[in-house]
């Protein structure tokens, strides 16, 4: 007998569907918003400053990304923004809820060949309600053997996620976006990682060091170099 | 050998700390605040209305109704609400998410003397981080051999936990102030319920007919009594 298949995690926002795509479009409306008041790189900084204040008590997620929204505009304004305005605020949240999944191209193929071949975990963060309903409408549900909506993505969590489902971290490789949530954590803790940018990556989840070259990590420029790059992988 | 120990399920929001009473204080400060508008029923009304119609987008959770009184605010008074008053709702919003976790009265002795006997599932639906944090600040936590927060409590998210864990219904009794959320669903599986009813019932929760009466169900009025309950549980 061989060595214990890999059990693979795959990250979901902007790694299996767009989603930072569907932020920025906000972003640029919100940014049109407050031209009036500020200038674009001012709105940019308070709102960002503002999320990251929030992140503690809101967690990740649209819900919390649109209350913040609100709380800065009110800020920038001096508490002139008409209540219409915030009023279109909170309608751009829900436009983002209800916004269909596009999966990333080469998804639906990859995903559905690797789940013949391996245990494939979905683990994400952001909001319960929000993640379960976009996993439902991409069609890709029952690839995964579990899905993980965790509230960081830390090493802690991982470690966690690992034990719940009985997968030792050398047999373990995390596929995601973004090198801060997805890669460095797994790698810390003896796991692998397979990294494949989105052409967009909010300013929280930006890391500037690449993780240390060895073989538990690559860099993939898409999702369609999976299948071979995990063949080649050190179990 | 005996039959299989039972598995308890706790509900936590009202169940195991108080929650309702903080919504009813803020809810009492908002009718404050639009009672320049409307009157008290025209505001509880129609704020319960967003809410309903918002649920499906958002879940249930603090940030969610956060959001929904931001809304209504804004409808009932015809987008007049100035920008300082939508910023106290927000504020509202994050007082409740950092409000102290206050258990009721016998939970930390009861919870756990049933912990040494029984395996203890948390069960309880709301806002991830939100209630990650509750449970974190209760000092409850190590009682619970795993914690589901989910997006729903409805047969299918009870059956799912069930598999999850390994557990026949026929061996699981679950705990709660909710009879629609945590025993009308737990006994349509097979599963066995105790109702302890917390004084307030947001309206949601209501519903008006009791369980039909059977040794399956067991309608308490003090966690106190529950460990005697149990023990004369038919397993």
């Amino acid at each position: 007998m061989g060595a214990p298949k890999l059990t693979l995690g795959f990250d979901a926002d902007d790694t299996l569907w767009h989603n930072e795509t569907i932020f920025e479009a906000v972003h640029e409306r919100y940014r049109a918003l407050l031209g009036r008041y500020h200038d674009t790189e001012t709105v940019d900084r308070t709102l960002f400053a503002t999320e990251m204040r929030n992140l503690e008590l809101y967690g990740y997620g649209v819900k919390g990304f649109t209350l913040s929204a609100v709380e800065t505009a009110i800020a920038l304004t001096d508490g002139k923004i008409p209540a219409a305005e915030i009023q279109q605020l909170i309608e751009s949240g829900r436009e983002m809820l209800a916004h269909p999944v596009e999966l990333l191209e080469g998804v639906a193929e990859t995903v559905a060949a690797l789940a013949a071949e391996y245990r494939l975990l979905l683990i994400t963060k952001g909001d319960l309600r929000d993640q379960e309903r976009k996993l439902a409408k991409s069609g890709l549900a029952e690839n995964f053997a579990a899905v993980e909506i965790l509230s960081e993505k830390d090493e802690a969590t991982y470690a966690a996620v690992l034990r719940r489902h009985a997968v030792a971290p050398e047999h373990f490789v995390m596929i995601g976006n973004s090198l801060k949530s997805d890669i460095l954590p797994v790698l810390a803790l003896g796991g692998a990682g397979a990294h494949i940018p989105y052409h967009l990556t909010w300013a929280a989840e930006r890391v500037e060091t690449a993780p240390a070259a060895n073989g538990r990590f690559r860099q993939l420029e898409h999702i369609r170099e999976l299948p071979a790059a995990i063949t080649q992988w050190p179990t």
